[in-house]
């Protein structure tokens, strides 16, 4: 198949390299990885013991379409997820093949891990432990008084390992009320003792992300574990739920089972506690070198689950005004259960 | 006009408000905030006062064809460089209006900044100039001997406020032949005392975005001023050609000029010196609520330069595995001449 890639980490998976402004073309045996000046030292020393050819030009389309034409393909894939309409549209107005729309076939291919994948994604999720661990600490000795937007920075810092590894996305790192926004913003909201804390967030390792979240009752040397116990009766019903969905869902997917069919499960034990209209959004997402991709495990994805896909299981509920609570774990499917890395 | 609006920034400058998965729409007298159900409390709250309706869908695009088929509009706007090509093609499939192209027409839009807009500007330029000499302080007691990751970890947290303020992108700290990278990534080495470090960074105050770059000398007590005095007589050589680059740009320029009359300077100048075929990038670029935008000061943008127009004059000399210089100002054009921010 020919094809032409626009996204960073479509393009990393394809040739082992990338950075903000490249295109990559496949085309019968030859691959090229177009890029401008200013990566030209680094995109030559990255693809040096590989096949693909590096092309250095200010005008990245306008010379993928003269490749294409010069080496007389006949049709070339893509993905109209990844391309923006002008410049997809710019590149086709100037070649002469048959354009074939392929939604989300870069992440079909990586939706199915390589054990070597697995093991970074692993480690990824070893170090966001790590760092969760850390950050509890920290709170736990001078958290109290701080508010969410120091807190947040200190997040940062911790899951980056102070600098030295990226983000997956900015942390979430949210009190009280304000965790019933599933993506809150940090706020000037002061960290209380006895507060409800929900803390959603990941590291880079090697590229590949970590995802976890946990919502605790913040008091002398507590942690990021699932085992909460909370002073209001409705946060600790609400909070049983959510990790009953959790744990259930981690129970009893297989593989063989359509994504909707493990939504379900968690759904299911939300609905049953009364909680239904409060889980206001999807049970997961699969994991890799972006943070949200295929499987979704969601109420409309008939995905069928298979041995090492890696995704999240994070049931919510959020009650406007009063709280909200998320429980997320990443998980790999092996010999056709759940495993949580 | 009507019009649709996928970008972040677009949508903020539209109607003072946005965040990663929303489409807004201008119909007629009326307008529409389209996103998904973890933002309803953020978007309900922050268009309260604005007579914008908020719209919850967890398919948003759908949701934004169905509003144009039902306002009965005949024409709508789009910039095809702000929309993926699979969600304006499904958006447009399931209407029946002309749909216009109009390349950049929010960026064309925002090209000439309210006086408003140019007071928060140079307030984040003064942030980012103090977070500069900070870096410098910090550097200078205890900045010998660490690498570039954790000077750029340090940067990050010196130019966040600590976490009190985004940032514009992800700084670039570069020492030595790593600075002829323009974008250069942080490696692990280390800071030696008079190393030319390169710093290149910026933060977001009330979400309109700073730029600076310096290149200096670490030595004792050094600032990130202008002035520097390398040992090398080749880079010292290079640095007061970019120097005087910068200076006769910024003494130079004048509103009714074309853009590449302004990058024409610069580049003169660096021809002169005999370093031309190292000035591999533009002049410069606008800067406002994005980072990079209109107008360009390149080679061949013909953009006439008026007043209230923020730019930034950023000329530069890199020499592969030697070094790479650069000095950026971010400046507004008032009473026809150069002010800088």
């Amino acid at each position: 198949m020919n094809y032409i890639l626009s996204n960073e980490n479509a393009i990393y998976y394809a040739c082992g390299y990338s950075n903000d402004n490249c295109i990559y073309l496949s085309l019968g045996s030859d691959s090229f990885f177009i890029t401008d000046s200013r990566y030209t030292q680094d995109a030559k020393e990255s693809l040096s013991s590989k096949p693909t050819q590096v092309i250095i030009d200010a005008d990245l389309s306008y010379r993928a379409a003269k490749l294409i034409n010069k080496c007389k393909v006949s049709r070339v894939s893509y993905d109209p997820k990844e391309w923006d309409h002008y410049t997809i549209m710019r590149i086709q107005s100037k070649t002469k093949v048959d354009w074939k729309s392929k939604v989300d076939f870069s992440h079909k291919k990586r939706m199915i891990k390589s054990d070597d994948e697995i093991k970074i994604l692993a480690r990824a999720a070893k170090l966001g432990a790590r760092a969760f661990r850390d950050f509890a600490m920290m709170i736990d000795v001078e958290g109290i008084g701080k508010d969410e937007r120091e807190l947040n920075f200190l997040a940062s810092s911790y899951m980056s390992d102070f600098g030295k590894l990226s983000l997956s996305f900015d942390p979430i790192v949210a009190i009280g009320a304000n965790a019933a926004k599933p993506h809150a913003l940090p706020t000037d909201k002061i960290l209380k003792n006895d507060d409800l804390l929900l803390f959603d967030a990941g590291l880079k390792y090697k590229r590949y992300c970590s995802d976890r979240t946990r919502t605790v009752r913040v008091k002398d040397g507590f942690s990021f574990n699932k085992k909460q116990k909370y002073k209001s009766k409705k946060i600790q019903r609400a909070y049983d739920s959510v990790l009953k969905a959790h744990d259930k869902a981690i129970a009893n997917a297989e593989s063989g089972m359509k994504a909707n069919k493990i939504d379900a499960i968690c759904r299911d034990t939300i609905e049953k506690a009364g909680f239904g209209k409060y889980f206001i959004h999807s049970t997961g997402h699969g994991v890799g070198l972006d943070i949200h991709e295929m499987p979704y495990i969601s109420t409309s994805s008939r995905t069928k689950i298979e041995d090492n896909m890696v995704y999240t299981i994070e049931p919510g509920i959020y009650i406007p005004g009063e709280f909200g609570i998320r429980i997320e774990d990443t998980v790999v499917m092996r010999d056709g259960r759940v495993e949580v890395l």
